[in-house]
């Protein structure tokens, strides 16, 4: 057996340890940081194998053992104040630690509630989803959604330990799977041109969910998060390069009502429209824009987005992005070479997003 | 006019600055902190006057202008999200920053709202209770009630400013006036034995409200725990010794259903069995011990807290700091010279409390 990868990320009371490799589940005991040793488990659904397995790791030493609704529509301060709630009647203490074994809502809400009982538990992340493992997990960024909008209440609590094992993705439906990959494969293009281009060798194998390629995609990509967020733990300019995508793809996933397209794909959809305009307005060459384009087509496909510039430009200047110069974007000068543009014209964003496809 | 002390508190992204003096409300918008110059004040019925200053010193520049319940009963996580709504439905910017314009109950709900409205925004305090001068908007500490207990929701979110002025606390009833009073006494004879010298001799002028007095007083408690949290930002044992009579202080509070004592006149009470428990534990002289009890006698008539063991045992054994050696509590071996013992006998607490009075 290969022994786990260990990347760290963030620093004195943020730092967070993240192992990649097969195993790690059922050795959760040993890698799950609790300084009382008392856990309180939070998971959903979706995920019981894997959080059946972790559950068996703790033994006994399980405080609260909950399960939430993890669609995006659970994703509230009602549900952190039913895990808060838990929690106190189960008599937390402040050495206690909370561990979340399931995809991005439940690491963001779970995460969320350990921020604030008793202003603050220490928490373990098992991600049980691509996206999970690749993204949502690292970071420190906790939070719930509101009716204004997504990720509006919120706290930064980075995890002490995040746990990631191919096991934990059992039973992940396959639209999920790949959705999650397009957020892997993002973070090799901002900030790892050779983890990219091992990826388009490797991407069949990745797609039958062979644990060494899937390994080392993901592993990778939490590898390029995590030197991002330790050089940036706020939201300074770095940080920003890991919106790559986003841009349209937050107007696309919010004009599609958060239900057409799933948060991964209307990422990648931004991203086609950020390669278009990088063409344009950066120095990305046909040719790299090319195999972004070809990776994301393998990925898909993706349902169709709104591309309707009247239906979508409300949604893009609403952006936290905008601003009176334009509204700013993450381009590529070349794979792995990202800058931002602060100001580019709404109508670019808007021609970009009618004219995009993974065709190239 | 004599200008306005500055105290400063913590260090980095966690630092405020505390000013205290006559005038400040009126130039408040010199002095409280907004990246964007925009502000959301969050106030309550009490505090009109204080609030109606703060109004028109910052002139048009109000985001959000919202008046909430300052009661106990309403510090909880719904009135958190009635301002995190108001907040986000006005389009707050994380470069906007909030004030509290109130009591601690009002700092508190106010403070943990910026703390996770957009993952944190600044936010700045005009306390108007002498509670909340001497300790409730300083040290980080924001949070709400559950059904669970006080306190038991929240962040550590330092306001940038804290703006005190005697002005603010035109209207405040004299109990409340009074057993503010106490945290700031306490202040003094946990770490500042000339400050305790002092107010024994200005305590009359104190108690009239002369403002050069009573701003030494307050001042002089804000700059105590001011130092303490500066060198302790999280839970360590320095911030520990503020604790001085809230061992018995809280038992008392929830045996009266926090109805009965106010949270100063609780902790009056717990002074006195804590002077009565540094005589037999500690070095503190009988000499010494006598005069914080006249000070505690001048300040009340303190309600009479519940005293019958089987009744209060239960909620001393309830405290954070019950562990199977005892119940720890902050004792003094002198005026100015707290320690920590981690081992009193719940019976040693309880005789204590049945056996305290302010006639020494």
């Amino acid at each position: 057996v290969k022994r786990p990868r260990r990347i760290a990320a963030g620093t004195g009371r943020e730092a967070t340890e993240i192992w990649f490799g097969a195993g790690l589940l059922d050795g959760a005991a040993s890698r799950l940081i609790s300084p009382s040793g008392r856990f309180l488990l939070v998971t959903s659904r979706g995920p019981r194998a894997a959080a059946e397995r972790i559950r068996a790791a703790l033994g006994g030493h399980l405080l609260v053992d909950l399960e939430i609704d993890d669609r995006e529509q659970a994703k509230t301060l009602d549900t952190a104040a039913v895990i808060a709630d838990a929690a106190l009647s189960a008599g937390v203490r402040r050495d206690d630690a909370l561990v979340a074994v399931g995809g991005g809502v439940v690491s963001d809400v779970a995460g969320f509630s350990a921020a604030i009982v008793l202003r603050g538990i220490p928490w373990n992340v098992v991600p049980t989803t691509t996206g999970a493992m690749a993204d949502a997990a690292i970071g420190g960024k906790t939070g719930v959604d509101t009716r204004q909008g997504k990720n509006l209440i919120g706290a930064f609590h980075p995890p002490r330990v995040v746990l990631a094992d191919p096991a934990a993705l059992e039973g992940l439906p396959e639209r999920e799977f790949r959705a999650g990959l397009v957020e892997a494969v993002k973070a090799a293009w901002i900030g790892d041109a050779s983890l990219a281009r091992a990826s388009e060798k490797t991407l069949d194998a990745v797609l039958a969910r062979e644990q060494e390629p899937l390994l080392a995609l993901l592993g990778g990509a939490a590898a390029v998060k995590a030197a991002i967020v330790s050089s940036d733990p706020r939201e300074g300019d770095l940080r920003r390069l890991l919106n790559f995508g986003h841009t349209l793809g937050h107007a696309f996933e919010a004009a599609g009502g958060f239900q057409s397209l799933k948060h991964g794909e209307a990422v990648a959809w931004g991203i086609a429209a950020a390669v278009d305009l990088s063409r344009r307005r950066a120095a990305l060459s046909r040719r790299d824009g090319e195999r972004i384009l070809r990776m994301l087509d393998r990925l898909g496909p993706f349902p169709e987005p709104e591309r309707e510039p009247a239906v979508l430009e409300p949604y893009l200047l609403r952006d936290k992005k905008a601003s009176v110069r334009g509204v700013a974007g993450i381009l590529l000068d070349g794979i792995g070479r990202p800058k931002i543009d602060e100001s580019i014209p709404p109508a670019d964003w808007l021609d970009a997003a009618a004219r995009i496809s993974f065709a190239g």
